[in-house]
């Protein structure tokens, strides 16, 4: 089975106006999580907010398998017209990872139908990820706990539907619990959210969350072919 | 406890501009619904279509504990900040029932991130609900099955997520399936979705039908006091 | 509505061997815990181990609308008819409540199928159990979180089958995070496992611990009337 | 990824015993589950109640990443101990594939904690086979509905813990519905119950369920390496 060809959209912003992140990732948070994924082969383009279109036009989405989103402090300038095309794609089949703060983005919102609000604090704290579904493709081969040095904190309530299934609960040093490893399905598109990951912590170099996000581009990945949803609503089923 | 406070909100088109609808809901599918519920003794007020902002102000929406969503043909004429206003309520624990059609409505469909698509023929067909969780609530005291002579049929593929709970699964003459009685949390509220009920069939005659609805009002009740959801996406955690 | 009739089984032998678990709980864990409940109106009756059949006979479980059950170095004395016939009761509407160490009783783990085995220190480490389902009954009131100074640690993984409802995740000062409130269904009746409470901490004293299982036994307790299971395997459906 | 190694296990009793049987199955039923896996390239070994042990020792138990299960009036005659023993390698990672009247084979009802009862009725009934989770693995390339012209009927209410996922759900001529594609995880391991299979009739031959098992042995193969539990209940966690 070819390996999935997998998408990386980024934000892009923090790293141009910030030099304590540029510190962090250089070339982008994109090609932080990029990178690893090349060099284990899979097929990677990224896609950044300032592209126009965002990088995110029907023929790119059309040649990705799955796309892996990361958005913190731009979610309001995204359009609406691509947010609305993306999530045609997932319905249709595209696999989607989002990752931290991309937690309120329009996309990710708009899937859940929640609010994703969630406490916070930036204070350098440890994460600990603990497995709670260890026979979970997503899993495999993660020790228990992920040890994360310094971390945001992100901490219950968080505002998300039920998930579908439950793969990792983090802990923080002060005490809170965050469901940070969930999936969801929508249309014929697989959806897994993961928490750790900021633009001023290397999360994205640490070899345990590299190995997570391997896993979870797999396992995201479409199993067949893709649909396309042609009118939404639509007048009658459209997955015949 | 007390009783629950119910709203009945109904498109109220086709009765008044179909006589063979009015034949079968001569004062409106929200008289149908709401008259059953107040013999029992619920307090239940009625909101509809063209009335001022859809007769669905936030002193209306605070002053229910639940609300039941009947909508067929004239989804699009539901006004978006109406739509998101009840979906803030949602949030914040008021319940929702939403019936039949009401699949496609515009607070069904953002409640839940899907297309909520589905197949159907209007064919007069017998239905017959299935209960597959019997020890829930919903279904207490019901059947099984429930024979509803002739109906619409709706069949799978449904495209909704994956209920919190599914309770009912119909069958119908032609053989379909349809997930028809399915549960969601979103936010504090509770929302239920139950398929059966047809402006053409007297669906919401039916005693099983009714204590169906019976019952899920009381189980869709905030188990406690309303939030308000200020803002969203909201800086921080709102419930705290 | 009645409120439920409860009978709270204890093993009841730390407190009759320890001098420091009888100080806790001078009547015993069972009184610890049905004593709030009878002052809240319930009608609690009690049952242990080294009673005749455990207390636990057919009648006795009959007169019974919520089992709740607290066990820990004695689950093996526990004899295996009357775990079976405490099943079929549960199978036919009796709602169960398992508390702490009884993730290891002959019931929980004949019910769920797995082996329930889970990570513990005892080291008087503070837990808070956060809230994840704000509008389930069960979490009505309850402060996020809920501090209990100290405790005995429970963590992950806990080898539970996908919980129906996850409710409540508890952390603890050494990083862990355990599912500690979680609900299945199993035929007909409800049941909620909840972990906090040790023989060697006043946990059960703790006002929060005392609402949460008031709103539990509540929600366990059956909608409608019990049924009865006259052979497993049955030779076809028994609930017709 | 290599592919799994399969074990089909078969009561392969009806086969010898009545003539009506053989002439649908001549080599058993084992056979014509493992001949067209076979003829896609997956290693299998077959194993009969017959054999010592059943054909069912911690050795050949190991050679194999997925046990499928065929049973129907002979679950009495599966030894307690051979059932505890598949059920210690499904805790640690061997994939169960549960097919038709296994649906009251002790395994599957000691795995699962309910009676698993059903209705059913042997009347050469047409089953409609619809997908409910279209982007699943396991229904890849699957119609929808899948028509099964003569087939015994399944029907609710299945007494069976909600499904971690539902796939399939059947329809029958007399208008019953069935939840007859499911599936669980239970410690490490995965396992997928599905109900279409007589031994009266050729469902095996279909080329539709022929890919469903197909589907269904890729995913149910553990991820990882398996673990092995050494005592149950453990006094510690066993996934660390």
């Amino acid at each position: 089975m070819a390996l999935p060809r997998l998408l990386v959209w980024n934000e892009y912003r923090h790293e141009l106006q910030n030099p304590e992140v540029s510190a962090v990732y250089p070339d982008g948070i994109h090609e932080a999580i990029a990178d690893p994924l090349r060099q284990r082969g899979f097929p990677v383009t990224t896609a950044t907010l300032d592209q126009p279109e965002h990088g995110l036009t029907d023929e790119v989405l059309n040649g990705a398998d799955v796309l892996l989103w990361w958005g913190h402090k731009a979610h309001e300038d995204v359009s609406d017209a691509v947010v609305e095309r993306v999530r045609r794609h997932v319905m249709g089949g595209l696999g989607l990872i989002v990752l931290h703060s991309g937690h309120y983005s329009k996309i990710f919102r708009r899937l859940l139908g929640t609010t994703a609000s969630l406490k916070w604090r930036n204070a350098r704290e440890r994460e600990l990820i603990w497995t709670v579904a260890p026979g979970h493709p997503i899993a495999e081969g993660i020790p228990n706990p992920v040890i994360i040095p310094e971390q945001e904190m992100y901490g219950e309530f968080f505002d998300i539907p039920t998930p579908d299934e439950l793969i990792f609960i983090s802990s923080f040093a002060g005490g809170e619990v965050f469901r940070g490893g969930v999936t969801y399905r929508r249309g014929l598109g697989k959806l897994f959210y993961f928490s750790p990951g900021d633009q001023e912590y290397p999360v994205y170099h640490h070899p345990d969350i590299r190995r997570i996000l391997r896993n979870g581009v797999r396992w995201a990945a479409p199993s067949g072919p893709r649909l396309e949803l042609t009118a939404d609503p639509h007048p009658t089923g459209w997955f015949e």
